[in-house]
């Protein structure tokens, strides 16, 4: 009888482990042939949420050998740069610099938005920054599409109307960059800060002056 | 005659040497000093405008050793992260990333701002980002002033009216990550996105687990 539970128990566990291994599968594989808020996606996200990918040991190993902790917050070049959120771009090594060098104000296109213009006159008004670079970059996702088309799109999943959302989606990019810079000048906060500008290839990593 | 139009030519160089020396030294050494939009302060940036970092040998050197062209625009890692632009942080460093893997959007104090919500949205509509993670740091820029107060300094340095403008300081680090974590899941756009809340100590280089 003993045996016969323990053979009963061995198998649940066989079960169980198996059952595991498929839904992480699905969950890392599969995932985008699932429809989006459907019952088994819903599922998926429910028990896979201890799945992230593991930062919290990833930052250990960094924080074993980290020597910074002595920079203080005012940018030390005087340094404010706006750029894209891209996952290809790295501002401090595409500019050479270093840690606790320059701010780095990041969003969706690299875009002078009144955000971007909050963090700026903080960045200037309160650290010290003296000197501002706007960087836009090659194979941009905002070059690829319009802000109708997106507008659309969500109204349509999330049943409602997202007409009025700005994306600030643009199809020149040297002229974007000079756009910026205008809407930066044009505020009354930076009478008498330079400004630089440049596109970024993400191809070959160069940086071309633009402003 | 010649020999004293030489000296005179000569004694004129020299002048226009050493003027442009004491100009150099006083833009790079002295220029707090000098009050901020005087005559002087507007001459020298007017002059000096040739002064900027040399960024462009810098990216020159980053340019030539680079092999990440291949890179797509999608994040490879589905993250995208919001957080604060200042100079401490490198995104990537502190959560063992590498080039390609995530959106980064960064401002002033890592808010969830409409400007991130829009990148957020974009991020996870048009470019395939499945989790959000929310950073902020300590001894943020942001804990150490109120709106007010900044407010009623550039409504003074100005001469307009700044009060309606928002700045989004805080008071407390942890409550601000929830608060954003908040602002993001109460927004329509993101109901099955994982949203995770971390603070990063600029002296240690670690991060704390908060949502």
């Amino acid at each position: 009888m003993v045996k016969f539970l323990s053979f009963i128990f061995f198998i649940f566990i066989i079960i169980c482990l198996t059952l595991s291994i498929v839904i992480f599968i699905v969950y890392r594989c599969l995932k985008w042939h699932i429809p989006k808020n459907s019952l088994l996606d819903k599922y998926i996200l429910l028990t896979m949420t201890s799945l992230k990918p593991d930062f919290l040991s990833a930052n250990e190993k960094y924080a074993e050998t980290f020597k910074d902790g002595d920079l203080l917050a005012p940018p030390s070049k005087k340094i404010a740069v706006l750029s894209c959120m891209d996952a290809r771009i790295s501002i401090n090594d595409i500019l050479g610099l270093k840690l606790g060098d320059a701010h780095v104000i990041r969003n969706a296109g690299g875009i002078a938005t009144d955000d971007a213009i909050r963090s700026l006159i903080i960045s200037h008004e309160l650290l010290g920054t003296e000197e501002f670079i706007v960087i836009n970059h090659t194979d941009c996702g905002m070059l690829k599409f319009k802000d109708e088309e997106l507008q659309k799109k969500i109204s349509e999943k999330f049943n409602i109307n997202a007409s009025s959302l700005k994306f600030y989606c643009f199809p020149n990019l040297e002229e974007n960059v000079r756009e910026q810079i205008k809407k930066i000048k044009l505020s009354p906060f930076f009478p008498n800060v330079p400004i630089h500008g440049y596109v970024y290839n993400v191809k070959t990593g160069k940086l071309n002056n633009v402003v």
